[in-house]
């Protein structure tokens, strides 16, 4: 093997549309350039890195350092006000002036944001053309790098525009963590705590017993956490692309989670602590139901504190209940709802009511109001 | 069968991404609701058309007579500048402000550009849903409707941004045509006699024996064509989705008709003209060539005068041969050019030089010199 030094991991996607491997592990990103080559079968004449100028400030030249000739670099402006169409026109025109064709190849380096940009410029730049998902923050890596999904905003919503499209390869490297924020890797962290409690009970007791090497990013503890969570997602991936059913229990703690999000107008929290919360209501959900006993609820909701500290929420619950959809003269309440069946397991029920989805957030609020958890 | 009365035929398009069927006849505007009922299992909760202003005013009723619940009509206004997208953002809007999901369905009502727009919409709201082509001009029926290609403008140049997106049937109701302006029909059976002429001799020898028939819209003689040219598209869909080899021979007088268009602006000819004029070229090389005779040449000019007549032309040749990216310093000319081998058959040469396609281009523009063609 050409990287016998390192320690790198290999998670296969394999869907009706597309089948390419998720590498996760160390010295990814200074091995791009062979690594791509040996999946395209050859490196593309053009080839566009789209990224962030802060990421690109700390790590451009590791990337750089594999390649004979530079890749074109683009880039997006950080924040979620830039997830626009404009910004993908720009992207596209950029591409344009600088000789991009069919043949062309991207590179998403970058977090989330840069992932569904990058991903959505690929898919539809001259309808097409082959792209890399290089992610460089946690929750890029275990979850949104995964599953081909790409896309932007507009004004009325998130992620309302977008294609599949996967990528030809992901490479998640452990390395480019190393200069991550720390609140942003806690955060991050939520996800694998949401992959091994809807699938993963392993997961979920390695996490319980390392949690200060995972915080103090020791190699091997990250390399485990993230690899056993991105296998989950391309199981579930695989088992379901188009999110037609199971797929759907990925969104465990994101109904409340989606609905804080929206009430603080996505300022307040990250993705993940949002999900970190909307865990605690899902699970207070599940204890009622029985889908999980209290002592179990009471285990899960430690370990997503010791992952913590989640930001404190002062919210009214009728008003999150209100942004998750629930309609009070539906008897249903939301739509669809998962539910954690012991740990390592859930499913999606449809008739959760407005009035448990109060409780829920009427708990949740109450732990969120104390002292950070 | 429902449709007794009314006379239709089937072309059934199928590749590694898609089945559908192209319904080509009588009789389908107005049994619409019903038709896409039977394909889609039931008529889905929101359905949004989109269409121009004009065809709106002149069969919007018949469209809407067989809906008991009116689908959301959208409106793009018309001409290549609303190819954009800005346009395409602006009805993404229209349709989460109306309510659209991903269980939606669009249907593209119109010509070539509210075909491509539509389609690229359905292919980017919420990732993707299911649309409808119900193309309402000559030449959308016979070719842009037909092959899954989406997409719209770059200030830097045409189709620069969009997606492989197939609909889920097209519907080319030949009764729509009664209102299309003459000159647009006329340009657009350049693409039938450039269907016949890579693909169908007996499609040639009909439209040279039913010249009057056929310029009158009379509908056995019409839908005779319009089938016998969505055939011949489907037929290289199948077996060439993303255009990696046989698709290319589609481009037959496309060099030397997209160089025309470049070089005017897109202002003075339709698209169709244009492909008229560079068949004429083509079939130059060609019987340069002897991949065609002389008197093949003559009587497929005759043909293409036949429908025409063709703008005249006054440019330089040097000038077109410049605009389709012919590199005087490359020996190779352009990268790849279709010629006819036969009547009914072509291939894809990369070999044609500059020389050679500026003698055929001062051939073509002598012709196009003289009285309207």
């Amino acid at each position: 093997m050409l990287y016998d030094k390192y320690s790198v991991q290999t998670i296969r996607v394999d869907t009706p549309s597309a089948r390419y491997d998720v590498f996760a592990g160390t010295g990814l990103l200074a091995n791009l350039a062979p690594r791509i080559e040996r999946i395209a079968g050859r490196l593309p004449r053009r080839i566009f890195v789209i990224t962030s100028p802060e990421i690109w400030g700390v790590w451009g030249e590791t990337l750089l350092s594999s390649f004979a000739e530079p890749p074109v670099t683009l880039f997006l402006p950080p924040g979620e006000k830039h997830k626009t169409m404009a910004s993908v026109e720009k992207l596209l025109r950029q591409m344009v002036a600088a000789g991009g064709d069919r043949g062309s190849l991207l590179i998403a380096f970058g977090g989330g944001i840069v992932g569904d940009v990058g991903g959505f410029t690929a898919a539809t730049f001259m309808r097409g053309i082959p792209y890399v998902q290089a992610p460089t923050t946690f929750l890029a890596q275990v979850d949104s790098s995964v599953g081909g999904k790409t896309g932007v905003n507009l004004p009325e919503g998130k992620n309302l525009v977008g294609s599949f499209h996967h990528p030809i390869a992901v490479f998640a490297d452990i390395g480019v963590l190393g200069t991550l924020p720390e609140r942003e890797l806690r955060a991050g962290l939520m996800e694998s705590i949401k992959a091994g409690i809807i699938r993963d009970r392993s997961l979920v007791r390695f996490m319980e017993e390392h949690v200060e090497d995972i915080l103090r990013r020791d190699g091997r503890a990250l390399e485990k956490v993230i690899a056993a969570s991105i296998k989950m997602k391309a199981d579930v991936v695989n088992r379901d692309e188009r999110e037609s059913g199971l797929r759907m229990i990925l969104n465990f703690g994101h109904t409340l989670g989606h609905a804080i999000e929206q009430v603080t107008r996505y300022k307040a929290l990250l993705h993940g602590e949002a999900v970190g919360w909307g865990m605690v209501a899902a699970l207070h959900v599940a204890s009622r139901r029985r889908t999980i006993s209290g002592s179990q609820a009471e285990r899960l909701e430690n370990l997503i504190y010791a992952y913590g500290p989640l930001p404190p929420l002062k919210l009214r619950p009728a008003k999150l209940v209100a942004a998750t959809g629930a309609d009070k003269k539906n008897v249903g309440g939301v739509r669809r709802f998962v539910l954690p069946v012991g740990i390592g397991d859930a499913g999606v029920v449809e008739d959760v009511t407005a009035a448990e989805l109060e409780a829920a957030a009427s708990y949740m609020l109450a732990q969120a109001a104390e002292n950070p958890r």
